[in-house]
């Protein structure tokens, strides 16, 4: 189980077309040149990149970090994988947290993240018409801490923008202080 | 609080000079050109080298993964800052962990850290003699997951090895396949 490393672009071309773009709070990200229309999620951190790029967003899988055996248990069991050929509606939602969230100590972070905001258990219902996957970004000195990226069938848009509502209306969510969304589809 | 970036740089010159380099565990590093005697730790992820490097490691320090409030506050009471001028001895513990310990969840991980292995209890009695601070460096896609940074006066060197004695003891051990070890002194 190696971390898995990936460099997300941005260009006038790519694997993903980008949808929309809301940036929902603090700084967006600066384009090089012409906005970007299309995303792709390269493997491993590139550290050139080509030249019609954008932006790019590096990321990397972790070890669950708030998630006990028993809720790791059910979600393995219903969690979906990527790339489903039916999963054509996608998204990716980096986030930004505050100084203050980092500081707190782990089990103030686990009371908030699960006892008051039930991250993992208000979103077991979403699956598994819902495929997620988190990279963290922080310790590669991105300007975003995480991004998450999910993939859905068109007919579960309206669910996951549901979850996406769900989230921001949580104690956790009080603690981002800028966020991306962009809508992807290929 | 944001993370801190840095790269350390081992060569033929620098702050650090390597008074010993140990391969406890696994495969040690593989030098370009001579053999490095001395250690720099640079302020950011570099991506051009000095031409005499011979190799390096990028780390960045992280929120408290498994330290609970009750212990925080214990510990920020205590622990030194770095760079103390009398602190002139110090060490670089690189550790990576096995796919075992990564794919456990939290409660299990923090259950052997602590509860079992009393990582954080049995290291209080070292400060403030050692200063000490973590780099995260597996979501950098490095060949340790870990890079632990240590400070102490001369007359700490058998403190110091007696709580390298302690952890290698404990069951968290029995979870690190790869492991070097870098004393130094300034």
């Amino acid at each position: 189980m190696s971390s898995i490393l990936v460099t997300m672009v941005a260009g006038r071309a790519g694997t993903y077309r980008i949808t929309s773009q809301r940036v929902v709070r603090g700084e967006g990200l600066l384009a090089h040149g012409a906005e970007p229309t299309h995303l792709t999620v390269e493997s491993g951190h590139l550290t050139v990149l080509p030249s019609d790029a954008a932006w790019q967003l590096r990321g990397a899988t972790g070890a669950q970090r708030y998630t006990e055996r028993h809720e790791l248990d059910k979600l393995t069991a219903v969690q979906p994988g990527l790339l489903r050929p039916e999963a054509t509606h996608g998204a990716m939602i980096a986030i930004r947290k505050t100084g203050a969230w980092w500081a707190l100590a782990q089990d103030e972070r686990r009371a908030i993240f699960e006892a008051r905001s039930r991250h993992i258990a208000d979103s077991m219902r979403f699956l598994p018409a819902i495929a997620r996957r988190l990279y963290h970004a922080r310790e590669l000195g991105e300007g975003f801490d995480f991004l998450t990226w999910f993939e859905f069938a068109p007919e579960h848009q309206a669910l996951f923008d549901e979850l996406l509502g769900q989230l921001r209306a949580s104690e956790e969510w009080t603690y981002v202080d800028r966020e991306l969304e962009l809508g992807l589809s290929r």
